[in-house]
């Protein structure tokens, strides 16, 4: 039997360990993964793309387990009531090949893509960060904010997103959890004298959501820190970017896996030779992260399989002795394995 | 919520079907998928090899409908009571990227890829074939013997298998169903007289299972036949062939994706412009399938993501109006697409 984890046990579960203690935690997680980054098959995710989204396989294995999801983009979707991203994945032994855990991972996505951004954040983001600005309020943004308070302590939060009921929807939900939040008239506004910006829309286009200039403003605002860190989420495939190229070919920039992201980052428009550090060598000591307290630093994160993988992982260990799980029937076991057929009743003679 | 058929599920709706019957409308479905072949995305699978076996992902979508398999193959499984093939797989939606179904696919990939050899066995094998010889009788075997019968007629059997234990119990599977079934003692005699060999073994090597020698002698024997077609299946995965090149080197091939096959298939030996057929332009009519009765035919057959997809959809399409599935909550589903966040009890403020 295999392992499944429906919608209401992930949100049962997130709700009974506490959303920010699970965060912190799956950010212990990721740190663990990204530092063994060289044991991981790498490759870049396998996408079908078509008129309004894509759809990707992402998968990945540390030589023990193999872990894959199913992802779909499609902006398109809020304007029918649907969601842009949904997502489901699965565990698999390597040495069996025999599938472990099948998980829905919408909710697991948002966490997993949080818990990298602030993984980022603590090696990348000014020293004494406490305020964000958010361009983009959709279905990662609370995350995003509860996995850099729990991680960094931000809790001042700057708001702008191209659809006011989006905005109204952040503002409710994070004011009732503590934020305290500015509502901004555009983004230039929602940008000014933080800490951190994160850029999360889903746009499938060449849009420029954030400025050179905005940054450079930005950077004279009243917090007094000079530096500044971009958390840049939303350029995540081919013709999908969200900064300005000028602010990107000004910035020391930070990547999930380059073969990656130079085909769907904000890099993509960059030639491959430019340089960028792999964010797992940071996280192994080997490159620097941020160096000097006036350095822009952008994560161009684009989201990868190991972040995936992590996520499933992290999630299957803390299922055991739990009940938030059933166990399906995914799996056919015959007795003799190589009589399979005989999990059908016979038919009879000439039938 | 989504579609999920479970393997007892499938089981009871191939046995209430009449496995001989969704054969036959599973090859008229598959050869509808083969014609419209240039619909389809069609990418090599992403393969995951580790020491003792591999795991694969195989993708594709006509544009409407995405399609997906996990499968792993594992040839040492059988030594430690587990199979060497088990899968699962889903369908979604191409315009809204939301999954549609997932299926246990153990059962029907051997479904469809017994289907697949006798699509390719009806526009290949010498007409009014009558006799196979089966080199490998493991979990594949039966399925491959149902649809022989199902869609050609073919209803005498000559066996070999390394494993004893493995031919009784194909022996017994088979006579119970009405087949006549010779049990030999080698390969030689297994292929003798027959009119179409089903080569079917998993061992991860590239391993001799059927010489040129023997498929000269097979030739002269006593059905009077002298064409002869060989439906190669277990040659799937680089390093991985069963047929002697020679044998390969003077046959007719035939192939799924050419792309695919000169990696994993019996022609991976042979240089990238060695002449090879595509099966779906055999079955447009573009190109000839046998030409004369006394040609050597090989089908090397690695299988495709468009069998996978097919099967899915036949399978999708039958379901309506049954209950041979379960409803799960495998896709979130907030109210507003935005508030993702909202299908979590919302934390109190600084927990």
């Amino acid at each position: 039997m295999v392992r499944f984890v429906n919608v209401h046990h992930l949100a049962r579960w997130v709700a009974d360990t506490g959303i920010e203690a699970l965060l912190v935690d799956l950010v212990t997680a990721m740190e663990e993964d990204f530092r063994r980054w060289p044991e991981f098959d790498k490759t870049p995710r396998v996408a079908s793309h078509s008129r309004h989204g894509v759809i990707e396989l992402m998968p990945t294995s540390d030589g023990v387990t193999y872990g894959f999801k199913f992802v779909n983009g499609h902006p398109i979707n809020s304007t029918r009531g649907l969601q842009t991203v949904t997502a489901f994945g699965a565990l698999a032994d390597v040495d069996t090949g025999y599938p472990l855990m099948l998980s829905e991972m919408t909710l697991l996505t948002a966490l997993r893509t949080a818990a990298t951004s602030a993984m980022a954040a603590k090696v990348l983001a000014p020293a004494g960060a406490s305020t964000m600005g958010m361009i983009g309020t959709g279905a990662q943004s609370e995350f995003q904010a509860l996995a850099f308070r729990a991680v960094l302590g931000i809790d001042t939060l700057r708001i702008w997103d191209v659809d006011p009921a989006a905005m109204d929807k952040f503002e409710r939900n994070a004011t009732s959890m503590g934020f305290d939040v500015t509502v901004c008239t555009g983004p230039e506004q929602a940008v000014a004298g933080v800490d951190v910006i994160t850029t999360c829309t889903a746009d499938k286009r060449n849009a420029t959501i954030l400025t050179d200039e905005m940054v450079r403003a930005a950077r004279t605002g009243p917090s007094g820190l000079r530096g500044l860190h971009i958390n840049a989420i939303g350029g995540d495939c081919p013709g999908k970017t969200e900064l300005e190229l000028d602010l990107v070919k000004r910035a020391t920039l930070f990547v999930e896996y380059p073969e990656q992201s130079f085909i769907e980052g904000e890099i993509q428009f960059l030639p491959r030779d430019w340089p960028v550090t792999e964010l797992w060598q940071v996280l192994t000591g080997d490159r620097p992260g941020r160096t000097s307290t006036d350095e822009l630093t952008v994560f161009d994160s684009v989201g990868f399989a190991i972040e995936d993988f992590c996520a499933l992982r992290f999630l299957n260990d803390r299922l055991t002795g739990t009940d938030y799980f059933d166990e399906i029937d995914l799996i056919a076991e015959p007795a003799d394995p190589k009589n399979l057929f005989a999990l059908l009743p016979v038919p009879v003679a000439g039938a």
